[in-house]
């Protein structure tokens, strides 16, 4: 079982993307050859993950650039893909950076030569591909450090491959400290409402053969008070200027509960997930979705009838609840501020 | 919307068991025309709810002693069906309560007159079944005193007319508080793996008509660090002595939040409850229940294959988060332990 598990692959002509939705049981790529179809498989979470969302838009707008070589205004259709694409999803800064770099970095061809502005957005998402595979691999480092055999480490959501280009933030330094031979097995929150936990997570632990088991999200405090988790980490959708961050909805209040239980509690991501145009995390948006993913489950409905439901997919945890964050740069702790070195 | 679900119906010669499984989308009644069958319905779930399981334990006592009077040793054939009743489901005090004072009720007539055996097992369930009513009633008007115009109410799991033989226990003191007028809302938990919150509590406030949305397990804490919370209800399972009590998975970390964030955090149970034969909540077994019901979710297998699962079905919250214990005989508040008055 030592097959990689790989979220997105460009062709040079199209993007293709493991279909997240279907997952752990069915392996099915879906082939974007337009922006838009970019658009709708970030929207609609067959692709997820904060660094994953970023290299896919990037291709998305190197999609555009090409579809734009035809049309009679170029630029303009490029610049209202990267509008169109940033619609997408509201909470994670990669999409937006990714999109804003993208436009940055094909600007000067894009009036004038479509075809030049097309090449250079692809090798930009190239690089960027890349560079969220180094980033990875450098914090996954970083983060093995902070266990050591014996250590049973709580997590949430999905932060392994299929969250990023490759290697994973939060998973990539579990995974990371397993590989280089510590002794440590694993807790994952199953994480309603897309089960990303029990579909993508256990699939990955499954894949690294790393020891875990599976536990829904009500039972994180339990484990706790019962001495069955020794450490915490989950990964970052945004991080603010103090820390403070966003991550999957249920984060906030595993902090909390870790905070009770005298457990250390990291984030793990990119410098490339932290938005240093925001002081707090008061400032980043919740994305709000659809009743329907938590009143449904695979397309069924399980709530009685005439039920409605809350879906923030969200929520921020404060810089004061967090033990460390997990870097390309190394291990930053407190006080946060100073993000040149750890 | 006014109808009123029920658990439990007592034939005279059968218990029929609403199939909590099948709801909220089917109305079925499983007909319990033996004790095994009553064990059946409680081990498998298909009716729940400490007082429920305890009224229905009492019925399948009087099924057992009517099927006692063709077998040659009828006594013995009583003692055995109770000994198998208790072994159902270990958490909850009501089922082995019930089971106890059913066989005491009958020992009299259990070796000489067995006819006479089960017509006094019957009555008794009756009994149990009417004061398991009037409790319920008494407590809801103490528990709905918690709650004025404007609070929102978070709960866990069922505790409605599902979880007990009529009228519930939190939610019977949020029913009668929105039944006295009082401008309320609630915000229920969908309580995974079994699902009790978005299945049944979200069909009875339904029914009732009282305004509510539900949420993931994940997000009772970013509900309430946004003030979108005012006070806390649960259930209770087994209640110990210093007022420790057991309930639904997820209980205990519910109360750890509410306490982190400042806002009241009561349980509701009948004094029926209480295990007075235990000092504190370390007492309590705590239910493992099979690991499918977490690696799969309303039937359908979600979590990849080769992962495993913890399944505790309850939890034990200390009574230094609770801020009262809701009882037919008043609000008991700290420090607890004189239990005649509050």
């Amino acid at each position: 079982m030592s097959e990689e598990l790989r979220s997105l692959l460009w062709t040079g002509s199209s993007l293709r993307v493991l279909d997240q939705l279907r997952l752990p049981f069915e392996t099915e790529w879906i082939e974007c050859t337009s922006y838009r179809d970019v658009y709708l498989v970030i929207k609609n979470m067959n692709t997820r993950g904060a660094p994953a969302i970023g290299v896919a838009a990037a291709y998305g707008m190197a999609l555009a650039a090409r579809e734009a070589r035809t049309t009679p205004q170029p630029a303009q259709f490029v610049l209202d893909a990267g509008a169109y694409l940033k619609s997408a999803r509201p909470t994670a800064v990669n999409l937006a950076w990714a999109v804003d770099r993208s436009l940055a970095d094909g600007a000067p061809s894009l009036g004038k030569n479509p075809q030049a502005a097309a090449d250079e957005l692809a090798a930009f998402a190239d690089r960027l591909a890349q560079d969220d595979e180094d980033r990875n691999l450098a914090l996954s480092k970083y983060g093995a450090e902070l266990f050591q055999d014996g250590d049973t480490v709580m997590t949430i959501c999905n932060t392994g491959a299929l969250a990023t280009y490759r290697y994973g933030t939060a998973f990539g330094s579990i995974n990371e400290a397993f590989k280089q031979g510590r002794k440590i097995q694993v807790i994952a929150l199953e994480t309603r409402p897309y089960l990303q936990g029990a579909r993508l997570t256990a699939l990955e632990l499954v894949t690294a053969g790393i020891p875990f088991h599976l536990i829904t999200d009500g039972m994180a405090g339990f484990m706790m008070s019962h001495g069955m988790v020794t450490k915490v980490i989950v990964g970052a959708d945004r991080i603010a200027s103090n820390g403070d961050f966003a991550n999957k909805i249920g984060t906030y209040q595993l902090a909390v509960l870790a905070k009770y239980h005298g457990l250390p509690f990291y984030t793990a991501a990119p410098l490339s997930s932290f938005d240093f145009s925001i002081a707090s995390g008061a400032e980043i948006p919740i994305e709000q979705r659809d009743e329907n993913e938590v009143l449904s489950f695979a397309g069924q409905r399980v709530a009685a009838e005439g039920a409605h439901a809350f879906n923030p997919s969200f929520d921020v945890t404060p810089n004061e609840l967090l033990s460390g964050i997990v870097t390309e740069r190394g291990v930053f702790r407190h006080p946060f501020g100073n993000w040149e070195r750890p």
